[in-house]
């Protein structure tokens, strides 16, 4: 019997691969034939730089780059194992992680370090890249960004503005001079689900401030400094970012990306799908594990157990859930090629219970479950 | 696709038909053709006398009898569907729960009440009895029921001992002439699991005291009291109680049987078995549903997952567990026929959460599993 073992990771708990280990544990322990095929994923988000690195077989470049707030953070890319691709997570230069609560202040958070970790991976000939864009602690427009590959914005008096999204409204003039020749020459794939526009009540501000640490007096600032940026965007490349569905994804750089570079925007969980090779590692199996901390309604929008379990269906090959928590609404599951839904916990217990035995719960579950779909099966 | 289902009670939760039906549900739900028979089970312990009866179609009949504290209490007797047979269940008269915390007192609490509704089956016209004697509040030795049924015991002034473990070191003479003489033309068979002595440190006082209220004190008591109770039995009867395993199961109730009954002792797991014909009801089925509150290694000592499995296991039927709790060693009960073991829990969640919702989430977990147990399945 071959098994492929895909979940995402359970979030402060263990990441993808310890998930994919402890699953294929507990399918080993009821079925020690069975092949197994692990393949760690992620929906785009946090862990979407591991799982692509190491279902491909590739390595990290370690880069030192200004973080969220200037002060400087090791960040790395990955390259995945064509030797050609890169992927870049945003969060690793100027991720919501690298800043303590206290500090989370979106009006100074700039992108500039994910623009040093593009400009790194050209300098080293790379020219296909792969954007994770979730996590960020920044509502700059991805004008940080574009500050750190050339990009030159000038206020009213002609002298340079800094980083931030409290400042783009002193910029003025936009100078593309500089703006390294390199990137028109490559692609760039943006991995975002976030189908919100750049400014007004969907905007990046009003939707993702608040979490960025924004008061309802900064996200007031926060979206009229992005409409002004979008003006002058829209003046200097005839994009208008301000409507544009994505264009709010990570505070703004989603726009960014669309005005400035080639660039297409895919459901990340597919971009996973497609550079790990999940469906042609499907072909023959008999059966596939995917997970997440939390499954219920929401999983259907583009979550890693939709997006595995969508591959899957195409082949007719049955999905299994593992969950931390099984929510409202798992019934509509179903026709997206989800078959059957299991909680790892195995008694009342906390949360904070659950989390820490989640390895050890993971594996008796998959083995309880391969035991079941076993019981009515013909030998394979 | 036939499926037996055939749980335990979940204790405090859902009795043995409410979890059958809730399971049932859950089935239906994932495969709505399937044949379900529903068999609730208990293990000798409480609930015995509900699943007999509503295993046979058989009915109760209520009888007013002397409490543990001799308070009158409206106990009930079953008649199996058989028309012929009789369930009483000792707990209705004598049982533990009859009393308050306070008012436990072993060596006042009496089996008189357990007597009278034997007494009463027997004026019905009843000869065929299955006893099931769990959750006793008494330690009298069932004295108190061989007085109910015409034994007099008497001190040595010649005056009749009353009741209660308490005064049993009182009696000096046992007087046989008015005991009940259909008792002897009548077959009882005692569901017991309890293999303990009479008496000593493995036997009723010191083991099974203390959970009835018995002070150390009233332990060594209530051990010497069954001593003499015994050295008279054997003087009169011939029977040595003190070291015959049961006879310690009840408060010593177990010994009374043995002494002065036509009886046999089995597990109360295969009477439930033999009395619902589960055996017979599970021919030709693929799946068989168990379930308890609490599953782990002690489950394989004679509770009902194990006996339905070891039942199923004849057959060379899967046997599928649902229980509250998952507890350690559960890879030692696959031997006896359990194929897979769930819990019904499907989140982080307090015990008072998880039995509150008790049905809910069999019915869920129910239909995972059949969801599960069928994706590699044939068409059945």
């Amino acid at each position: 019997m071959k098994i492929i073992i895909a979940p995402d990771s359970f979030k402060g708990s263990a990441s993808a691969p310890e998930v994919a280990v402890a699953i294929e544990r507990g399918v080993k322990n009821a079925l020690p034939q069975a092949e197994t095929v692990l393949v760690p994923v992620a929906d785009g988000g946090e862990g979407t730089m591991d799982s692509l690195v190491s279902a491909t077989g590739g390595h990290f470049v370690e880069v030192t780059v200004k973080g969220p707030l200037q002060a400087p953070v090791q960040a790395a890319f990955g390259v995945l194992g064509d030797g050609v691709t890169c992927v870049i997570e945003m969060a690793s230069a100027s991720g919501l992680y690298l800043v303590s609560d206290a500090e989370r202040d979106p009006l100074k958070a700039t992108t500039y370090g994910t623009g040093e970790l593009i400009k790194k991976a050209l300098d080293d000939g790379y020219r296909r890249f792969i954007l994770a864009i979730g996590g960020s602690a920044t509502n700059d427009g991805g004008v940080g960004m574009l500050q750190a590959l050339g990009l030159q914005v000038f206020d009213q008096q002609g002298a340079a503005v800094g980083y931030g999204g409290g400042v783009l409204d002193q910029i003025q003039q936009i100078d593309q001079s500089g703006w390294d020749p390199r990137i028109a020459k490559s692609e760039f794939l943006i991995a975002s689900d976030v189908q919100n526009p750049l400014v007004g009540p969907d905007g990046a501000s009003y939707v993702f401030g608040p979490q960025k640490g924004a008061t309802p007096e900064m996200v007031k600032q926060l979206d009229h400094n992005l409409k002004h940026w979008a003006d002058l965007v829209e003046r200097e490349k005839g994009v208008r970012l301000h409507d544009l569905p994505g264009a709010g994804a990570a505070g703004g750089i989603g726009g960014a990306f669309q005005a400035f570079f080639p660039s297409e925007m895919k459901r990340g969980i597919d971009i996973v799908i497609e550079f790990t090779k999940l469906e042609e590692k499907m072909q023959g199996a008999h059966l596939v594990f995917t997970g997440e901390g939390q499954i219920d309604y929401q999983t259907a929008s583009g979550k890693t157990p939709m997006g595995v379990a969508q591959a899957a269906q195409k082949q007719g090959i049955p999905v299994v859930v593992i969950a931390g928590s099984i929510g409202e609404g798992i019934d509509t599951l179903y026709q997206y090629g989800i078959t059957s839904i299991h909680s790892l916990v195995n008694a009342p217990m906390s949360l904070e219970d659950a989390m820490t035995r989640a390895e050890e719960l993971l594996e008796q579950r998959a083995e309880q479950i391969i035991r079941t779909a076993a019981l009515l099966a013909p030998k394979v």
